[in-house]
């Protein structure tokens, strides 16, 4: 049995390929009831040239498509970071048991934050929510990613 | 220049394609800024297997992909039914200019109702919307699709 801890790790594996790409570096994978690994991404928004090809949304679909199945009930999600209000109502319709996040995002999240979709009447499938997991890890692949652009530009204005 | 009423009959064609398809129906139609349709889509939730396979998320994804960019700024979306939070905040992400719907949806809409998407503070584009636009047959396609299955599921309970 793998702990919640090595899945988010995982997850962790993608958000940093995510950000050796260019990407927002957040990564996510979805287990399936026998704890089996179905699916892992990471953001592909600009590799993409996608508006909507956040990790959860990319993992929801995939393994949709692998398993026949546009509802994926037994199914868990890991994510580095707090969906936002997209992925969020993604991850009901697609019915996914549980939902474990890493770092919040007040600014963006659709969970804790902002529209709060599972709490919405307009929800009709409510996961398990479990915030927090390895929160300050993958709070970090975050913050040294937007520093390292803020250097970056802050080194292209002086040139 | 063609009026927004024939933009939505053109939606409304893709939404009764998707009935037939056994779709929930719904139609989407992405319009660029020279008022060049973009991509037209009705919902491929079960066709493609795929929980994230609204008409609009589609009409969004297929433009980008057509354009190369992963935002849409200019652009106006129609679509039959007041979009649910996933699509709304996926319109938001793209940056569309205006936003056309047709039907408002008190059970499952996140614009006019439920999440509100574009009223949140997590919501950092916020497109014109103007809601109503011929919703008589934008609801009329809904409620006979939904009328026939329910027919069909009382006769098939009786056999």
């Amino acid at each position: 049995m793998i702990a919640r801890e090595d899945y988010m790790k995982k997850a962790l594996d993608q958000a940093r390929q995510g950000a050796a790409a260019g990407e927002v570096p957040v990564g996510a994978l979805l287990v399936g009831p026998q704890g089996d690994v179905l699916a892992a991404a990471h953001n592909r928004v600009e590799v993409d040239d996608d508006p909507t090809a956040h990790a959860e949304l990319l993992v929801l679909r995939h393994a949709a498509a692998q398993l026949g199945a546009a509802r994926l009930a037994g199914c868990d999600l890991y994510v580095t970071l707090e969906p936002c209000a997209m992925c969020a109502q993604a991850i009901a319709f697609a019915r996914i048991r549980r939902l474990y996040f890493g770092a919040y995002d007040p600014k963006g999240g659709g969970v804790d934050h902002g529209a709060r979709i599972f709490q919405q009447p307009t929800c009709h499938h409510r996961p398990e929510v479990v915030g927090g997991v390895q929160e300050q890890a993958c709070g970090e692949v975050l913050k040294d990613f937007f520093q390292a652009r803020r250097t970056a530009q802050a080194r292209d204005m002086q040139q």
